[in-house]
């Protein structure tokens, strides 16, 4: 297996950078072919390496020698609230911005942040090239569902989409679905409001003229938003005003939910009851439902591996940023992206 | 209280006319000042009422000798498949036609249906007039929330709204939360992918300055998908598109928790006692997010009253629906939106 170098802004996260030394553990014990390159605050980072646990402390200190793990200082953070011009200004001196340059430098395969998402999309694609394709870059998640999990974008960098945006968005989503997520021959769907072919205005019929074209795919046209959590499709296709007001509208309704299992179900002596007896059953259903699985959103469209983060991840979403950004490069995902515009463009001639 | 004339289109629910006259019974028992047009293939409407329980007939007999209640044939049902254009070529002929008509003559105050959206749009905007200022009409409804409930619109009958469409969606979601949510000062806010003022498109933004032109509004600027199920607000503004696309992903996520519920947590012996354990508080949780309670979209835009029920709603979702329909045409709520709209002029010259 290559070597292979992860740049990880350290800044961003609101647990601060311990959070992140300690879900890096995971990913350097188990992929020795893994070298990681943690930008930030050097101070506050030797700080918080000194507060892991023994066993990570040493591990990191093995790796720091043999150099496999690097500090590289940044005196800047990019803040949840920065506007994108603040942090393009500032670029030079924020994580964000070194750890995207290490990337363009060739000096690392990929970064993980939790920072600002505006700020990562805009200076993503400053530093690193999009695809001559590509006019507009997607953000992109496995969502759950009832028959596993649905693959979503664009989540919110590019609204204003046209027709062709959105056909790319979905010959991108194919090849993460083919090789992020091991589907032969992904369901795809369009996002409409409604699944009839007169549905939706002419951009979205247009896209779906064009999804049409998409090779071994299973291209099901129209679908609506509860296919996402209840149909057996691999990846809807939306724009990202769209994808981004969906997302965060299950975020509210699954907090809503759980507001009301924990404050009406689970109360009083009944509910003590029901507390304790739910406890098998609910390991196995956190699995299933728990949001740290699905940390870890891929920007698509550029030339490497960016993976954003939510910025208030705890050590366990880390560690599952950290594996989906490993994954990406190890299953070299810009390369066969670039390939499948390649075919696409020799298939048009 | 003056007479309510109420057309209810007999031929779009999933269930049968039947279902449709039992839930009519609760507002007739309730409401002496409701009338009701039952507009249906006939046969089919007076064999439903002699399959209807004993005091449900004879009510509905009191209530036809009397004229209350009047029987209007419509040959031909429009189907959730059919094409808008379908529609409208049989619209003399159809239930919803008809029952629309009843509307434009001055024959009925108000429409229920349980037809196609996409015909009930287009039949309402041929038969019933737009207000002048109104190019685009929308579909409200309330969504259940941590702190009660909130308003939102559109749901999907106008798509490609610009900042004028936007801005009197707000307009007209704050006469509806004044009038029939009883909300004095409505909070409101447009849906955005980001709650800072940099986030959106020009049109969003554009609309945002508009809508701090609404008076004795609470407006809260942009507001994220999350903030329709956990925040404290009253009305949520958005396109039609994004906003079919949040229901219906709602109601798809909805379904999946139902069937983590049931599938894992409510299986074996544990699953049985806690089936046990939380009927007492699930009737109490049932009252907060009984979809049933949520069934009754209005349209908005239009000149009179016409209130959308969901295809497959049963009695109990169904008396919701035309319970809303009622409130609406007795709290004279296109006249209110009217002289808001005139307000809104006047106060601009």
């Amino acid at each position: 297996m290559p070597e292979i170098t992860l740049a990880i802004d350290c800044l961003g996260n609101d647990l601060g950078p311990q959070t992140i030394l300690e879900a890096t553990c995971h990913a350097l014990n188990e992929h020795s072919f893994l070298r990681v390159k943690y930008v930030g605050d050097s101070d506050l980072i030797n700080e918080s390496l000194s507060n892991l646990e023994p066993s990570q402390q040493s591990l990191h200190q093995n790796l720091c020698a043999n150099g496999r793990v690097e500090i590289i200082h940044a005196s800047m953070a990019i803040r949840m609230n920065d506007k994108p011009s603040y942090a393009f200004r500032h670029k030079d001196k924020t994580s964000m911005g070194i750890a995207l340059k290490l990337v363009a430098d060739g000096k690392a395969d990929g970064v993980v942040s939790s920072g600002n998402t505006a700020a990562l999309v805009l200076l993503s694609r400053y530093y690193i090239k999009l695809f001559a394709e590509i006019e507009k870059p997607a953000i992109s998640t496995v969502l759950p569902s009832q028959n596993g999990f649905t693959r979503v974008l664009d989540l919110g960098a590019s609204i204003d989409c046209n027709s062709e945006a959105l056909f790319y968005f979905g010959v991108m989503g194919v090849v993460l679905s083919k090789t992020v997520d091991n589907v032969a021959n992904p369901r795809v769907g369009l996002l409409n409001i409604g699944t009839e072919e007169v549905k939706g205005n002419d951009k979205i019929k247009q896209a779906s003229v064009l999804m049409k074209e998409i090779r071994d795919v299973d291209y099901l046209g129209f679908v609506e938003g509860n296919d996402i959590y209840t149909s057996n499709l691999d990846v809807v296709v939306c724009d990202g005003f769209v994808g981004n007001a969906v997302l965060k509208a299950s975020e509210g309704l699954t907090r809503y939910f759980a507001y009301l299992i924990n404050h009406k179900l689970l109360q009083g002596f009944r509910g003590k009851i029901m507390q304790w007896l739910i406890k098998p059953t609910i390991k196995q259903l956190k699995d299933e439902i728990n949001p740290d699985r699905y940390n870890g959103a891929s920007f698509v469209g550029l030339e490497k591996v960016v993976v954003k983060s939510h910025g208030n991840a705890n050590v366990s979403a880390l560690q599952f940023a950290i594996k989906e950004a490993v994954e990406q490069i190890r299953c070299q995902v810009p390369d066969k992206i670039k390939e499948t515009l390649n075919n696409l463009l020799i298939s048009e001639k």
